[in-house]
């Protein structure tokens, strides 16, 4: 007997996300059909977690195909790379014009805008949605970055923003943009996560080593924090983290090995940035700091021949906590300035159309960097779309300033006391710099055109016949050389 | 009448680099066959600058190669990329097995790889050779980083060890390695270049906003620094730069336009650190220093908005610039550290058996970066070719040691006074994280296995029962969630 189409919705891919993003699907109402390469793991899904719900299974590509409603509306949560290609490969003889498939694994942007190019000359309307959360988002409410194909909207906007996450009664999921936008949007959130967790941990660093606090009374402070304005799902773990205690009664945490393991989108995201010439500092220096954690054994033989102060603290410490909420507050502002100027700069580069609040809005709930602070983000945008900076919104530029004096005094702390805080220096360099009508790259130029002849070019304020405005200019700076540029092309 | 084989070496590409190099070749007592594919240009370098000298010309590929003695010793000075490739494919119909064609330009390392392994099925010998020193180098004395195919080794050593600078005697010019690891290595050389860079430019920021000094205060500054640890090139030509007037008596470097030109390789340095997981931070600041800089009118419209201190020095202005020194010398002995970490990690990774007091050597004269620095990094790696981190050579542990109190004096001020000093502070950063035993990466492993099921290992002297060492453990922190765990392969 021929396979009735029943299912709603297809997902394939039955490790933890994609069982929970089947079980949260069918909580919705809808009928969801469940593949996997390994059909035991569809055999034991059905007989356990999907018991009694509208859950259907299949046992080939072809059945569950065969079991879909039109449009398809599938669904792949399988490991990225190789395997999306050999998985669109094997549904492409079983689906039809208008059928829609949607890559939520996290996948480079580039593959997804592969993707939407091919299956659109198949007639096949491709999906790169970025999917965050965790186990838990999955299963509840992640936040969904979906794009690509737009055609494709209109048929999955329904499941997308009913299962995904709320804030404010508004579903945490929007149609990003073409192509891979949906993945780039996805690869920069998960950068700004790298450099949030990475501030978090400098904060502890400076709280245990700096302050000498126990994991009970750093677990208090974040406890405390999370009242406040850093109140966000990192700085919540963060609390429960340091309150987990091992059965000795010592808090596990301190046991950890540490040496940071990480997946490689933080890694694309500082590799895009220095792509397109945007200065995303703090991702990068997160991203770095993972790498110097991984030499784990070279940084114990470098303790015993290295040396340096022992931080010895003296004063108020309630006062020096304040200051680090504050610089944590201040050096997360850089961190988001800094991630949406890499994504404005996307949006102009790859001719996408990026909608900032909605992005703002998917990122607010469901997601691993989820806080009232992007609701703040959300708000910025909202009410002024063409919002060049963050840091030119009323309500940031205020907190960073109220922030400074604290900001400033624990970046300080941090180098005389010999703590490595490379998150929160660069957030404030980031910052100073910024600001500075005049940076020191005017000798930069003049040492290029020295040692190169890569000429320069002369402020407008003191243009001249000489030295004319706009013009690329190569000055004799010895009295020896020659009259010959260098070609000037940027890379 | 056909042409005679009379030339000991072929040069292509009559830009500053090549005529320079040609007439260098040809001062050490070589005759040389100089080709353009603009031909105009070879009549005009005949009867100019090459005039008297024993260098001839050709007005065709195919002559050029009649008139080299074989092997043929052909070096291409064109314009990275695509001129390449053209450049090989019009000679090959001219060459015989054995001819030797050497890439000089600014290529990018894997295009090295690419033209080693193609020419070597055609029977000719590849080498990528990088080129430092700007037009003065090339004419008088240019380091030289020659990688590829080794049989060519023999081959070129003479002409190559003879034209470049000589450093205490030693020509600074010897076999890199395999494949593309001579442009490899010249990437290095450049990343690190910005770094020297970028640091003066901030130690100039520093004497500028910070102390108030003068242009030619500053030029003094740097002509005293000059002869003491930072004695180098890049040194001697910014106090040059901050000497030179216009002809109204004032600097002219104050008038020129603060926005930094990158050709582009010191990008590939920070994107090839990324890539294989080395923290080289000071590049990455100083690359993106550089894109900072590019944003100049948005820097503009936020040094109206956004707010931050003055600089007020009231002190001993003279022992804050002996800081200001030693605090660019320990941040400069990070910045070559991480340097030499990337060019270990590249070795192994690459299967290339790269020689580090050689590659100092190269570096020590002739090149943008020399300095008396690096004859103290040649005798660190010749005293001991398996020193595992330049730091912990004695002569280098000493000197970071002594610099301690400045730096870290130096970098608390920048961060107070709110000038900008991205590469000092990491460098900073990344010393104290470095001799750290203990990075509060644990906390990191922890939030990765709570919001993700990521797994941690436990540290060995916490190892259990409940948690083997070297197991990948997964802990259910909330009391919710699963067993599964995400899958872990390191991108």
């Amino acid at each position: 007997m021929a396979d009735q189409a029943v299912a709603d919705f297809g997902l394939i891919g039955l490790a933890v996300m994609g069982q929970n993003l089947i079980l949260n699907v069918a909580d919705h109402g809808f009928t969801v059909c469940a593949y996997n390469r390994t059909t035991a793991k569809v055999d034991r899904f059905l007989e356990n977690e999907a018991k009694g719900k509208s859950i259907v299974g299949a046992h080939s590509i072809q059945e569950f195909c065969a079991k879909l409603k039109r449009p398809r509306r599938i669904m792949l949560l399988v490991m990225a790379g190789k395997p999306v290609d050999d998985f669109i490969e094997s549904l492409l003889p079983f689906l039809e014009k208008g059928d829609i498939i949607i890559d939520g694994g996290n996948s480079h942007y580039p593959d997804s805008n592969r993707r939407t190019q091919y299956l659109n000359t198949k007639g096949i309307s491709f999906v790169g949605s970025g999917v965050s959360g965790g186990e838990e988002g999955a299963r509840y409410g992640p936040s969904l970055m979906p794009g690509g194909n737009e055609d494709a909207w209109p048929h999955i906007k329904d499941i997308f923003q009913s299962i995904a996450a709320k804030s404010d009664g508004e579903a945490c999921c929007d149609w990003v943009g073409d192509e891979g936008a949906g993945h780039y949007v996805k690869m920069v959130h998960n950068g700004i996560e790298y450099g949030d967790m990475q501030l978090i941990c400098e904060a502890y660093d400076m709280l245990k080593r700096g302050l000498g606090l126990s994991s009970k009374e750093i677990g208090d402070v974040f406890n405390k924090w999370n009242t406040g304005v850093l109140d966000s799902f990192l700085i919540e773990i963060t609390r429960d983290i340091l309150y987990y205690n091992d059965t000795d009664g010592t808090a596990l945490v301190e046991k950890i090995l540490d040496k940071a393991g990480q997946k490689g989108t933080g890694k694309w995201t500082a590799i895009n940035a220095l792509d397109l010439g945007m200065p995303v500092t703090l991702i990068g220096e997160a991203v770095f700091s993972r790498c110097l954690s991984a030499l784990k054994d070279e940084r114990g033989r470098a303790s015993s021949i290295l040396s340096g102060p022992t931080p010895k603290f003296d004063g108020d410490k309630q006062a020096f906590i304040d200051d680090l909420e504050q610089a944590l507050y201040a050096s997360k502002i850089i961190s988001y300035a800094q991630g949406f100027m890499l994504i404005q700069n996307a949006a102009k580069e790859y001719k996408w159309k990026l909608n900032k609040p909605s992005i703002a809005l998917m990122w607010r709930g469901g997601c691993i960097i989820r806080s009232v602070f992007l609701k703040d983000i959300t708000n910025a945008y909202r009410n002024n779309p063409d919002l060049e900076n963050l840091l030119f919104d009323e309500f940031f530029k205020n907190a960073i300033n109220n922030a400074q004096a604290g900001w400033r005094n624990v970046v300080s702390k941090t180098a005389l006391w010999g703590i490595p805080a490379p998150a929160f220096a660069t957030a404030l360099s980031f910052y100073d710099g910024y600001r500075s009508q005049n940076l020191p790259a005017n000798l930069l130029q003049a040492q290029r055109d020295y040692f190169g002849a890569h000429t320069f070019r002369i402020k407008p304020e003191n243009a001249s016949e000489t030295f004319p405005e706009g013009k690329d200019i190569h000055v004799n700076w010895t009295g020896r050389g020659g009259d010959v540029s260098a070609s000037t092309y940027i890379a």
